[in-house]
């Protein structure tokens, strides 16, 4: 099950990395290259930062091969993605909510600390963007004002830790903690909720 | 003594991504990853490319806490940190000749040549605001005209291997060689000391 | 052989890096960063990927001291560089594809899938460009238009793969593949040869 929302996670991180490439009229590679980094940019640097090398995808090139798809499929259907933005949307969400648990999971298997894991699994979900905006010199879209996202997922995380030490088996507890960052990111967006911008006296 | 000093410096560096966070406009979650990178990128660079996994905070999370206290104190008196101007150039200084000494330490810990272990204690002393920078889409302050600041801590690094290398214990030389930088980046703000930007003919 | 070829490929990186870094107006330790990262940047980035560390240039400094020779020699002879412009293009391009080699050899020495392999040669070859770019603030050149140049590193390593699987020694494999890329990548050149824009209707 989460192998199966891991790879559509994949796929719809690419093709979202594909539209912002177009938008950026950068040639193919410059495509596939941001597709990539959007889809395992988070998983590369949260495996670089623990030592887990070579790092993920190179170990199981399903992810890479899943990405060239999600960039054939993204570009000739470009014309008509934009009638498909809501389902692109949900399976961004998704993924939203898998890839934190993803990243709190491998935290977990090295014995690294709560707030490490969270970190972790926020890095997973949310950093692909940051390097994808980085690359395409931008102030990344995830430390502006916008509709709360990276927030999400250490508000899960927190909630992860919390039902692990109460007693929670960790695949229900996984589970249930994908769904709540899931349901979190759809009332998100729903009601507009963002952090506020710190201003100073001039 | 050099670990207050430490905890004084990712206090202050952090403070100071606050306020280069402010002045971009980001929202609360930017405000800390900018906090924490300018604090504590320096060090997680060095840590990855000598291959200490999982990098330095990860294993030891009061680095995190004390990013989040100044996260919090630089949010509450932003209207204020003016007046503090000096004494928060006092303590980024002297950041800067502990991070230093911090970064040959680690290279000397991992047996690597002189040369490299100066280039850790540079990059641990300075590189978090480059990438800072980076993420705020600038071109890093660090490679721009301007008072001369990694260039201290090269300048630093060499005579700390100069003194070594004359039979000066480890304990006292970085006493010495911190000092000197910190009162080497002092005199350098005083007299405007900057290197020159090379032009070429058209 | 290759290693004479190592040597004038990071040479020549390098002065491609302080030209740029001059062009945007940097001092001295900008101009100095830009170049090391121009030449070791690719390398460095695909020894973190596969957990090589201390990265490569840690344990083998003549890059380092090479990268300062190549500077002192961009920025003495500045104003004459336009004239050795071609020169300058063919070292380039003997780069090219002595990095692309260089990478594929050390994903093997690690067991690494080709797909991998050949991956981690274009890293090597030309992402130093791309860390350069990054820090310049621009969108990376590999990425916008322009005459083919990551996709070369991409089809010689295809072909090295293929020559292997036919049974080619490694070694002549290797002279064959980066002749082959030179050549390549004169031609594309030459012809002006480009990928695509993907352009989406409005």
């Amino acid at each position: 099950m989460i192998q199966i929302l891991d790879i559509i996670g994949v796929f719809v991180f690419a093709i979202s990395g594909v539209l912002a490439a177009i938008n950026k009229k950068l040639d193919l590679f410059g495509v596939f290259i941001i597709a990539f980094v959007t889809a395992l940019g988070g998983g590369t640097l949260r495996d670089v930062l623990i030592g887990r090398m070579p790092v993920g995808w190179m170990e199981n090139l399903n992810y890479v091969y899943i990405i060239i798809l999600g960039c054939i499929v993204a570009i000739v259907f470009r014309n008509y993605l934009n009638k498909l933005r809501v389902s692109l949307f949900l399976f961004d969400t998704i993924g939203l909510g898998v890839y934190t648990l993803i990243g709190i999971e491998k935290g977990l298997e090295y014995g690294l600390h709560p707030t490490v894991c969270i970190t972790l699994g926020t890095i997973t979900a949310s950093f692909g963007g940051l390097i994808r905006d980085i690359l395409c010199n931008e102030i990344p879209l995830l430390l502006r004002k916008g509709t709360i996202y990276a927030t999400i997922c250490i508000i899960g995380g927190i909630l992860f830790f919390v039902l692990r030490f109460l007693g929670l088996e960790d695949s229900v507890n996984e589970l249930i903690t994908s769904l709540f960052i899931i349901i979190f990111r759809l009332m998100a967006v729903h009601f507009s909720w963002s952090l506020p911008v710190i201003t100073i006296k001039s």
